[in-house]
């Protein structure tokens, strides 16, 4: 097995990128530098036509997309117990995961990307505070979530084992800190998002991402 | 095993629908009268707080989110091969589902219910062209998936079987022509999405939901 994960610092290739350095398997992680457009080279398309990380290159084939990358990944590294075995807790956390994936992520895209969708300045600036608001939401909602799992006693989001959904959560909150939203806002989420960035392996990509946790202090 | 479906016409509740008939297994499909606000009602918010359709409830647990139902169904009933056995196969099959998902689905959101990423009726209008014609570009990113698959010699996207990228293709194309695409655009998408809907199981559902596929021809 030859792995290799393309990845931009602080993208939600943060999610693959912590579960391959806790799997303790050999992988070789290559920075995409967005800000120098090197996903829209020739030769990055030929590897995602979209032009976007991560991708994950198993053997020479690639994978795109986070929740693929992630199935794919509880499946080469079962002994790692990423996502839940049982039927329905599996169910859960698959949702969980896709919300995040089909709701949370996208709609900080319009606070942080609004000329994805629409080409006019006004409109761009209009998405922005509208969606920083939902955004705020989705963060409530996800501090719910934290709650109800250590309510459960569970030291994770989906149970005894760590797992996407503790990664994914650590990029969102991050991404808040971009939109103003401040940590304060959500005591517990940020707490949780701590003790998730002081799991050795996260902090190891942390530190080779060199990722900043909160990005409204002033480094 | 008790199942049932909570699901709205037309709706991408419709990719689920057409598994569980299609799996013969026997289940209640429970319709939701989106237009009647059934889904914010105080019974359905306890099912589902998000107030979305679909909704899969499995011996009383509710599982939301088409990708987790989808891969709850292909675990529930493995002899329909709705997602592909082999490791690459299938990664690259739910990274196709994960597309439709977070880009192609959200992209006709913007269209159809512009009012979810703004309070300003400008900016809604302003959305509504901008998005359609992203809608056209990935409508035809899905007829080169229809053209790569034929090319395989596959009669479906994802290989020998039937599965969910099939049933989500005909949501995307139909809903494609309540956005104005009409289906001269994309013809060989279209000769697929025929195919997709003579299928008996496929059949069935359009009928219980009552769907006409071109939205854009007088009925």
């Amino acid at each position: 097995m030859s792995l290799k994960l393309y990845f931009a610092p602080g993208a939600c290739s943060f999610v693959p990128h912590v579960l391959l350095e806790m799997s303790g398997a050999e992988f070789e992680p290559s920075m995409v530098k967005l800000h120098k457009g090197e996903q829209n080279s020739d030769d990055y398309k030929a590897i995602n036509p979209r032009g976007q990380v991560p991708v994950l290159v198993n053997n020479g084939q690639p994978v795109t997309q986070i929740v693929a990358i992630v199935l794919h990944l509880d499946q080469l590294f079962p002994q790692m117990g990423f996502l839940p075995t049982e039927a329905l807790a599996r169910a859960q956390a698959i949702s969980t995961l896709a919300w995040m994936n089909n709701t949370v992520h996208p709609t900080f895209t319009h606070i942080f990307m609004p000329q994805k969708f629409s080409d006019q300045p006004e409109v761009q600036a209009a998405l922005k505070p509208y969606n920083t608001q939902l955004f705020r939401g989705m963060l409530g909602e996800l501090q719910a979530l934290v709650k109800a799992a250590a309510a459960k006693g569970q030291p994770w989001l989906s149970g005894e084992r760590f797992g996407p959904l503790d990664a994914y959560s650590l990029t969102l909150t991050r991404w808040g800190t971009i939109a103003g939203i401040t940590p304060e806002e959500h005591p517990e989420l940020w707490a949780f998002v701590q003790k998730v960035a002081a799991e050795p392996a996260v902090a190891r990509v942390i530190e080779r991402e060199r990722l900043q946790l909160n990005m409204g202090r002033p480094a």
